[in-house]
C-alpha cells in the first residue's frame, strides 16, 4: 500500500547514497570535523553570506531543538511556542526534560502571531513564573503553512526589541522556501533569525539538520553541548557528505520543490472537486477535509494519517509528498479521488 | 597520511551500502518500527536466546550510555565506573547532565575490580551520598583489555547479591568476543548483564548501537526515552537495515576478528623488537611505549593518538585497527618499525 | 495599613514561639531525626490511623512540590494539573527544572475535574508525548475553594483506576478541613491520596510543611531526595517543634477555623451589599468583584491583590485571612464596606 | 549525653529568638523584601563596603551550594572542588542533579591548593571533558583549617587569569575568620571571592545563609532561581531578622569567637597530653587522633563523631563548638582527658 504518511519514508536521492560510496573508504577526521562537513558548511554559509556562522550538524530535529534551547536559556528561562508546535506536541517533553518550561499560546493555522507572543510575554512577567527568552518557530509549520517575509520580520523585530532570541525549525525549511507563495530567501532567515536549522531528513538525506547559529554571543562552545547531549556522531562525515551533496549545487530547493509541485497536484484536484482545507495548501503537507466514508475508503488504497473529526460526517487528514513522490503514485491518488467523488 | 587512530574513519563496510542501496526505495515505517529493525531483533534475540529481549537501536555510544543510566536510575542514585571508564573521562558530562553522579573508582588495565566496587559501596552508603544502584563497565576496556568469563561472573554475582543493575558498553564488543583470550559468547554477555548494547559504529555501521535490555523491570517505556533524549531517528530503518547487515550471517564477528588480526600482527612485531605495552594487547586497540624520538618518526608517516610520557624517554601511544583496516597498511606499519628499531 | 494580601504575613502562633523558647538549648539530633520531629510524626499518623506513613517535613511549598514530584516520575513521565494550580502558575517552573511536565488541564474555579483529567489522558497517550503518571490537586485550591469527599473519591477512584498517583497540595489543606463545607477528614484525604502535605507557613507556623505519603511503594529513600533538594534542615528539629505544637492538641485546626471565621464575616457583609464573588467562598481567600472606583478607595486603606478585570467597571480582588487577623482589623474592614457601598 | 557532634545542635542564639518575639505579630512583606532582610543586607554590604552587592537569605548549605552553581554555569561547564569538599561528599549529589560534574582533585587538609587546580584545568581541556568555569572552596574548610590571605589571594589570581567564578562557602565562615591564625577579613572575602556565602545555620540562627554575589555579570534574575529551587522562603523575614540580629552589631563574630575559644582550650589539654591532630586545629572543629580504648570510653560520656583508623590502634574522631557550648561541658571534656590519659 503507498503511504503518503510521511516525508520520511524512503531512504537517501540517489546522489547522496553515491557521494557515500564515492568516499567510503576515505579516512576521515571524526566528530565533524573533517573535510566534508567543512565544505558543506561553507556552501551553506556562501548562500546566507555570513561567513562566520557556526554551523554544526546534527542527526533529526528533536535532538536540535532540545540542544539550541538547552544551551541558550539560564535556568529560570523559558521558549515561547504555538500550542501546536513541535517542541509541544511531538517530543515527548524533551524540552522539559532539560529543565525548561514551554510557553504555549495559541496559533493560527500552526503559525505564531504577534498577538500571542505579546500574551505569552504579559502573562510571564514576573519572578514567579519563567521568563520568556526565547521564541520558537517552524517554518513550514507542523500544519504545512509558511511564514511570509513581513509576518517573519515583524516577530524579528518584535524579539530584538524585547531581548528574546528567535529560533527557527525548519525541519521542512526547503519545503517552506520553493513553497508557491513564499517570499523568503535562506538569507532572509538567517538575517532575521538568532539560530535556525536547515532539516535534511525530510527533504533527500538519510538523517541531518543542519544548526546554523549566526548571534555571535550564542555561538561559544556550542559543541561541547553536542558532545554532551550525545548528538555528536563518530563518523560525522555521514551528515557532512549529505548536506556537501544538498547544497554543492540546488539539490535541496530541487527536491524540495519536487515535493510542493507533487502535492499541489493534489491539491488542485480536491479543490476542483470541492473538497475544503483545515490550513490553505502551500507546502508539501496539505490537509483536507473529507467525508468520512472517503476516507475509509482512501484508507483501504493508501496509507496516511486522520488528524480528528470536523463534524459528525467529515473529518481531517494528513497527505504528505517528498522528494521521493513519484507522478505515478500522484495520478493513482488523483484518479482515486476523481473515481469516488 | 595513514591513520591507526581509530575505528571509525571509515565508512561502512560495502555489504551494508549495499544492502542501503537496495532497499533505499522502499517505504519503511518510521521511527524504529519497520521490519528491517524487527528482523536485526529477531537475529540477535536469537544468538542470545532471549525472545522477550527489548532491542532497541541507537546512533552513538554516548546517546546510549546516557539514556540507559538516566532512564532506570533514581534521582539520588548513581552509577559505579572505573576512573578510567568512557562515561567518566569521555563524555563531556554526559551523565551528570542527567542528573546522575558517576562514583568513580581505581581500575586495573581499564578493568573494574570486585574491590573497587566494594570500595565504592563502602564509601556511598549513607544518605548524605548519591545511592550506588548501577554498575558500568565496558567490553572490551578503554585500555583495549577484555573481561573473562570467570571476572564478568564474579561482578555479575557481586551485582546481583547488592541489587546493583549491571550495565555493560558495548561500544567495542565485537572486538572483546574475538579476542584471541575471550571465552565469552554474546549469550553470556545477555545472561550476566542487566543491559547492555552491541556496537556497530565502530565495526564496519556507519552508525548505530543496538541497546539489548534484558531485566524485565527495566524494559517498560524505554522507547519514550529514546524520544525525548533526541535519540529515535525518523528513518530509524537506517541503523535497522546496518544491524540486519551485520548479523544476518556472521558479519560482525568476522569484521571484529580481521581488526583483531591486524592489531595482533602489530603487536607480534612490537615484542619481537622488545617493546612492552602499557596493558597486555588483546583486541583491536594495542597501547605500545615507544622511545619518543621513534614516536616522532612514526607520526610523520602515520596518525595515531599519544597518550602520555612513560618515563624522560618513553611514552604510552595508542594504534587502533578496524573493519577496514587492510594487509597493506599494516605491512607499511610492521615495515616501519623493524626499519626503524 | 493593614493587609489581607496574603496568610504569611506575620510571624508565629505565639505557642508555637514557646515550644521554640522552651526547647532552645536542648541538644537535639540533626536532619529531622530527632525527638520533637518523632512526636509531630506520632501525632499526624494517629490522627490519620496509619503508624506506617511516611513523613518528612520541608520548609515550603515549592520545595515540597517539586521533592514529590521529581521523586516519584520517571524521565519521561508527566503530572496533570489545573491551569489554574500552584505548580502551574506561580513555582517559575520549579516542576519543569526537575525533567517533568506539567499538563495543564481546564479548571472549575480551581478545582479539576474528571472530564479534565480523562481529557489530558486521552492527547497524552503516544509515545511522542510524555506520559501522565501523576494527578496534582490543591486543598484549598488557589481561588479558595475546596474538594467535596464525593470529588475527591471520584478523582482517587480514576487515579486508581488509570494507574496514576494522586497528589494533593496542602499548603492550605488547613483551611479546607475548617471550611463551613468540608466534609472531608485528615483521615479521608490519607486515605484517598497517594501523597499529600499539611501546610504549616500559612496556618500558624513560621515555615514547615509536612509531607505524608502513604503508598508503600513511593515511601523508599525519600529523604536522600530532600538531602539533594537542599530541603534537609540541619536543625531539622526547627519544623518538628512546630507541627508537635500544632498537632499536639486541636491547635492546627483552630487556627484554621478562626482563619475561617474572619473571612465569613467579611463574605456575609458583601453578599448582604449585594456584590458577587469570582468563586463561591468557602475558606480564608475570597474573592469579590467589586466596582473599580470601590477597589481604588479600599487600597488607600488596606493591602490585596487585585487579579484582573471582569468588565469595563469592575475587577475580581482577593482578600485574605489568616490564624493573625484580629476581630478588630475585620471590623474595619466591614467597616469600610459598609460605609462606601 | 552531652554531644560534640555538630554545630547545630541547640536552637538560636537568645537575642535571634527576641528579635522573633519582638516582631512576631508584625505584617511584613514576602519573599524576602521585608524590612528586617533589608536592613540585614545593608549591615552586610556596610561591612564589605559593596553598596551593589547582590544578597540573598536561603534557609542551608546544600541549598546555597546548589543554587549558586546551578545559576551562574551553562550545562557543559563543571566546578573545581577539592575531594574532601562538602558538595562532593556530603550532599547527596545536589550539584549533578543540576546538571553539573564537581572536578574532584586532591585536597590538602581540606584545603585547594593552587596545584591542585592547575591539575583540574590540564586533565580537563578539551570539548571531551566538561568545561572547567567555577572554583568552589571552603572556610573553613571540612577539616577545621582555614585559608590564609596569600592563599586566597592567589587562588582569586589564577581564577580571574583562568577566567574561572571563584565560590566561597562559608557555612562556618564566622570560625574562619575569627580563627587565632586567620588574616582575613569579610571585606577580604568579598573582594577576592565572586560569590560566597555567610553561614548562620551552624553559628547562632536557627537556619539562614546570606548568599552575597559581588560580581556584576552573576547577579541577574538569581531571585528566579531562588524561587525556582524552592528556596525562596513566604516568610522570608525570618531569615531577615536573624541576619539583623547578627549583623546589627557585632554578634556574629562574637559568637563563632566563643566557639572557637572553646576549642581552644581543648586543644591545647590535648595538645599538651602529647596527642597529635589529623590537621593543625584553628577552628572550632578539632580532629584529634586518639587511642581506640581511649574513643571508646570518651563515647560512654559524650557524643562525637570517629572518621576512620589511622592505624591498628588510633582513630581520628571530630569534636565540634559552637555558640552554645558552655565552660562547663568544656570543663567536663578536658577532665575527662586529663583523668583518662
Amino acid at each position: 500500500m503507498y503511504s503518503f504518511a510521511s516525508d520520511y519514508s524512503e531512504g537517501a536521492h540517489p546522489r547522496i547514497l553515491d557521494y557515500m560510496k564515492k568516499s567510503n573508504l576515505e579516512q576521515n577526521a571524526g566528530y565533524g570535523s573533517d573535510i566534508h562537513s567543512n565544505r558543506a558548511r561553507d556552501y551553506i554559509r556562501g548562500i546566507i553570506a555570513d561567513p562566520n556562522a557556526e554551523i554544526q550538524f546534527t542527526s533529526g530535529g528533536t535532538q536540535a531543538n532540545l540542544l539550541v534551547i538547552s544551551s541558550f536559556l539560564r535556568p529560570h528561562q523559558a521558549v515561547i511556542a504555538a500550542d501546536t508546535g513541535h517542541i509541544f506536541t511531538n517530543e515527548t517533553g524533551a524540552i522539559e526534560a532539560t529543565g525548561h518550561k514551554i510557553i504555549s499560546v495559541p496559533s493560527k493555522e500552526g503559525k505564531l502571531t504577534l498577538e500571542a507572543i505579546k500574551q505569552g510575554l504579559d502573562i510571564y512577567s514576573t519572578e514567579t513564573r519563567p521568563q520568556p527568552k526565547m521564541v520558537y518557530i517552524s517554518n513550514s509549520t507542523e500544519f504545512g503553512t509558511v511564514y511570509t517575509k513581513a509576518e517573519l520580520t515583524a516577530i524579528s523585530n518584535l524579539c530584538r526589541e524585547k531581548g528574546l532570541y528567535l529560533f527557527l525549525d525548519g525541519a521542512r525549511l526547503g519545503s517552506a522556501l520553493t513553497s508557491r507563495i513564499n517570499d523568503l530567501s535562506l538569507k532572509d532567515i538567517a538575517d532575521l533569525t538568532d539560530v535556525f536549522y536547515i532539516g535534511g531528513t525530510k527533504n533527500g538525506a538519510y538523517l541531518g539538520e543542519a544548526i546554523v547559529i549566526t548571534r555571535d554571543d550564542l555561538k561559544e562552545d556550542f559543541r561541547y553541548l553536542l558532545k554532551q547531549k550525545g548528538a555528536m556522531l563518530s563518523k560525522g562525515f555521514l551528515l557532512g557528505i549529505q548536506f556537501e551533496a544538498l547544497f554543492e549545487d540546488n539539490l535541496f530547493f530541487e527536491l524540495a520543490e519536487h515535493a510542493n509541485k507533487m502535492a499541489e497536484q493534489v491539491t488542485e484536484v480536491l479543490k476542483e472537486l470541492g473538497y475544503k482545507f483545515f490550513a490553505e495548501p502551500c507546502s508539501n503537507q496539505i490537509f483536507p477535509i473529507l467525508p468520512n466514508d472517503l476516507i475509509k475508503k482512501l484508507s483501504e488504497e493508501f496509507a496516511f494519517y486522520t488528524l480528528g473529526k470536523v463534524d459528525d460526517n467529515s473529518s481531517v487528514i494528513r497527505l504528505v509528498t517528498s522528494w521521493a513522490t513519484s507522478q505515478e503514485s500522484i495520478d493513482k491518488l488523483i484518479g482515486f479521488f476523481r473515481k469516488n467523488s
